[in-house]
């Protein structure tokens, strides 16, 4: 399953794509760091992110989008910039198909670290050692975003799994219910 | 000039299209709220809200498109979506090369009523007066897509006003700053 996993933001934006194997072997292919200007309005500084996005995923063909799920951040204007440079991006993944999938920074941290409230260097020094790499990814928002991809290559079989789980539960209770409704109809025809 | 007026949301997002023309003359084109189900996930939901403002924006070509800005709100989720909506559609008009300017709804509600703090009722009655309309728009998300629009047909003259003062004065800035350098120069060879 082939992963691009993605830091939001519009100073910087984290890109990633990796191949998920058998088991938790994961290879990263490619990983980058998208910067537009400050100095930009915001319309096109999205467009920028959208575009280098856009690029990745018509050049990688991914099978599935892993985005940060944004909570709350101390400044509400970039915790807004950081959710709409997000939000573009899975517009992206939409029109062409591709499931999108969010996932929160400690969900993020557990799969790679084993603990969700590990520090930068912490998940740094993981996905370095998960992914076999020689040298360290720079800056934090490229190790983020491969963190993302690894953390969506494990959970999406069991979010899969639970899902189909879900679907079997609602069919079940649709079926007792019409059977209910059915014996109520033949006791007060 | 032509603008179009975008109260973001995914379970209702405000659309307008308002003509400004002489002094504070505004005539409503079009209103419409788009609504996505909220059983569909997010990406597919921003997808159905991008092709319904793309659609609006190729049909009416507005010359600029005018954003409410997101603040917190008491829902940190319905915040994010809500930003990733106006984001969305600031992307959509950056594609085609039209300004995109926001407003918070403190600055609509002063344009039009005259009053930051106004509530709905008030926005509404507003709007529909100044529009000089038979019937109020309903629900409130069409009136404030309306608002946003009358709100940036009378602020973009002074907008632009100051732009152009801000660049005039950088620009003195710049050359008074050349001048100094040149003249420290001749003093000290």
């Amino acid at each position: 399953m082939r992963v691009m996993g993605v830091d939001p933001g519009l100073t910087r934006c984290g890109l990633s794509m990796v191949q998920g194997g058998r088991g938790r072997t994961v290879t990263a292919l490619d990983v980058d760091v998208v910067r537009t200007p400050p100095e930009l309005d915001l319309a096109n500084r999205l467009l920028l992110v959208a575009d280098a996005a856009e690029r990745w995923m018509d050049t990688h063909r991914p099978e599935a989008v892993a985005v940060e799920r944004v909570f709350a951040q101390h400044n509400v204007r970039t915790a807004m910039a950081t959710a709409q440079a997000g939000g573009v991006i899975a517009l992206a993944a939409a029109r062409r198909g591709i499931p999108v999938a969010f996932h929160t920074p400690s969900e993020v941290k557990a799969a790679v670290t084993g603990n969700g409230a590990a520090d930068k260097a912490q998940v740094t020094a993981m996905v370095t050692r998960i992914l076999g790499l020689q040298v360290a990814p720079k800056p934090a928002d490229a190790a983020d975003a491969l963190a993302l991809a690894i953390c969506h290559c494990w959970r999406a079989p069991l979010l899969d799994r639970m899902a189909k789980a879900e679907q079997a539960a609602a069919e079940a209770q649709r079926k007792y219910k019409a059977r209910l409704a059915e014996q109520r109809k033949a006791v007060r025809p």
